[in-house]
């Protein structure tokens, strides 16, 4: 059996005409699309464009929801009535999948954004709001950091949990990610990073920054695009596991 | 055969935790719903409210469509790009279907709002891009003003119209209404409104200011609901309604 | 020597032409006027309209800072990095002292809104970015709840704090204001509101709900114009203060 | 006398934390900052840091007002009510202005944005709400594409007019920019640009398209840093101005 594993980017966040990833260059790359839904960033007819450079690379669209925070890029916590949480969910899943089934396409998955994918792993009210907002649309899967609150309230309720590892990032050996205060927080050396998601793509685990081993279970490596280095660094990637006979395809 | 009349109500206006109308009273009345979307005022908490609402009182639902102007609450013109107004019609129908398939509802109609709602009489750009928007969605019914470019393009393209009549607005005899600057512009009287809308339920038409007999083919009336005036007001309309036999029901 | 008290009211929150208080009629009742800023409510233009009453009243004007949160009036705490809230606190004081000097009005004090008014009493970052963003402007007098970082950061950085205490809210022994989820939380008798505006004119201090009394050293007394029955008991309270002849005067 | 031009740059116009033009390496090269004031870009802290560079360079600081549409950065026509656009200007140069003093700026000059400045070109009342809303703040210079209403009213109003040429736009023989749909609408030669900035400098005109000369009375050059290219560009075209001994300096 060969081995596989799924890449997924965050795309669509075009803002007021200012793109911030080259989304057409990494829609060619990987197999999942993490697709703003305006809330964080993005508008109707920049995700569109997105939507299509998908469909015609076959790459599968999640919802990617956000705290509506563009000021802020979805990157503040915002001290949400979880019912207001959870209806702004389903809100996002409706508006995105709309514009992707004009193209043909569906949201198959969702993603939380930012300090909302941080702040469910330990804030059970929020945790349990996005779910609950994921099952008013429908039982998708849902990609989360492994570990936490979202992860057991996700799969309580019946959703298939996606578990994602980083690409680039240091792991701790208890599997939390390295601060971005520390040094060795991001990896930016290509040979490493392919490393990793080969291991990934091996075994779901990662190894940590004392030389551990961690099983994460990840079925998904995040990837980045947000600027001209971390494209070409996910292009000698994507040529690495090309290599080594790894085939990038959705986890669906 | 008895006769009957749709209603219709702009809901689901609250924003920020301040109600605009008084929607609960305004959904034991009315048999059609035009629900905001969140681009000109309502969030999705507060329109799950409404809709709540609206599937006790059995009220077909509309999206109430707008340009993206929550501080104009959508009365102002914004010269967009039409291939963004397509797109963004596309997403507030998807949303506010998916806050509505939530509580076993649909959205069934579509009514252009505000600005909007005046600038597709007569810019036929914007016009195709509504359409455009919601045919991209489906083939939905538009509620729309008599006469202008929006009613011939969207019957070009294949989606029923209902042609909208105003319970309380004075009509000059080319069957504009009577800007809101002229002395006539609105009625305030309840047995003058009532008998504007049996008018409407008997013969589709409405009298103007000089007595002229202007035919509309109105199948809805629009009532407000946004003062507690205009909530008494329709109170007593629809009890006159009632002493004459007219049903109140949905155009669908 | 006579008493006096100073009177405050939240105003100029008026958003997207719809009011939500009668600004007009507070302002021949209050001698300070805590007007929004545009970033939880308002918008320069009704603020301006505000303006113009408070100087037809002579109404002293303070800028009444929020988090940027229109969708939530400003009640959500956000996880702001603190430089970007004494920048916002800066803007906002500026944005509303050039509308007040088109007036031959300024502003004299800052009183902070709704989840930050209520996290920098415990909050030292944001207390103190929202002390550095007032110095940046100017040495203004700040309207806080006594007790907690913020009175204390501001007494430090040299500021005048005015200690505010709220006409219509339950007290409970140390201080803190009785939650609104219980049954004492809010008083709506005339009669007992006037008395507690008396209280702190004469004493500073107010009676909790077991009947102690608490030295809130308050300065100002928060009155409310947010709903037909706010706007009556305001009237009713600045009557028996005229019985009692209390002066209405600002702390200034 | 030794020759002399202002050259003026957008700037501050960082969003959601990213970047909209290379800020710093502009700042080092113009002698006059259009800088935004959060309404089609930018937010209090960003523009603080561009404050703070313009500062250490010396560079002369205008307020970049613009209708409020950061979704449409500012690029669309909004039929604001002219009392509406008044205000909002008052508003954004006194909250600009704050964040200026903080720093030992002021802001010097005021320059419409994108659709605003197109507009008031020919839109008598927009052209005269702006000039109001300057004129409320203080007789400051304010800067224009040279003929139309906007140049009228401001002079009229006695405001001191700053005309505006185009470093590397192709002109028509009637003075109007060729539009962007154009051939001939962008120069990217870096010595054409450069002529085109000599030939102002000295002469206060420019040459069309067909090779006749236009006079624009031009007294600042507009040049760009909002892409790569656009900064190497203006590198290139201030080196060739040091060469012939033309001074950048601020037309105040």
């Amino acid at each position: 059996m060969s081995e596989h594993i799924d890449l997924n980017a965050d795309l669509g966040e075009t803002t007021a005409g200012n793109p911030v990833a080259d989304d057409a260059a990494m829609l060619e790359m990987v197999s999942s699309a993490n697709v703003a839904t305006g809330f964080h960033a993005g508008d109707p007819h920049s995700i569109k464009g997105t939507l299509v450079d998908a469909k015609r690379s076959n790459v599968t669209v999640g919802a990617h929801i956000a705290y509506k925070d563009p000021a802020g890029f979805g990157r503040r916590f915002i001290d949400y009535d979880p019912a207001e949480l959870a209806d702004e969910t389903l809100y996002q899943i409706g508006a995105l999948d709309a514009l992707a089934r004009a193209q043909g396409l569906e949201v198959r998955y969702v993603k939380p954004h930012g300090a909302l994918y941080n702040t469910i792993v330990h804030h059970d009210k929020h945790a349990q709001a996005v779910i609950d907002g994921i099952k008013a649309f429908g039982d998708l899967p849902v990609m989360l950091l492994p570990g936490g609150a979202a992860v057991d309230i996700a799969e309580k309720a019946g959703l298939r949990v996606i578990r994602e590892a980083f690409a680039d990032r240091g792991y701790n050996p208890d599997g939390t990610l390295v601060s971005r205060r520390e040094p060795n927080a991001v990896m930016t050396d290509a040979q490493q990073v392919a490393e990793r998601v080969l291991q990934v793509a091996s075994t779901g685990a990662v190894t940590a920054i004392d030389g551990s081993i961690v099983d994460v279970a990840a079925e998904s490596v995040c990837v980045h695009g947000d600027s001209p280095g971390s494209v070409e660094l996910t292009r000698s990637v994507v040529a690495k596991l090309q290599d080594e006979g790894i085939e990038i395809r959705s986890f669906l």
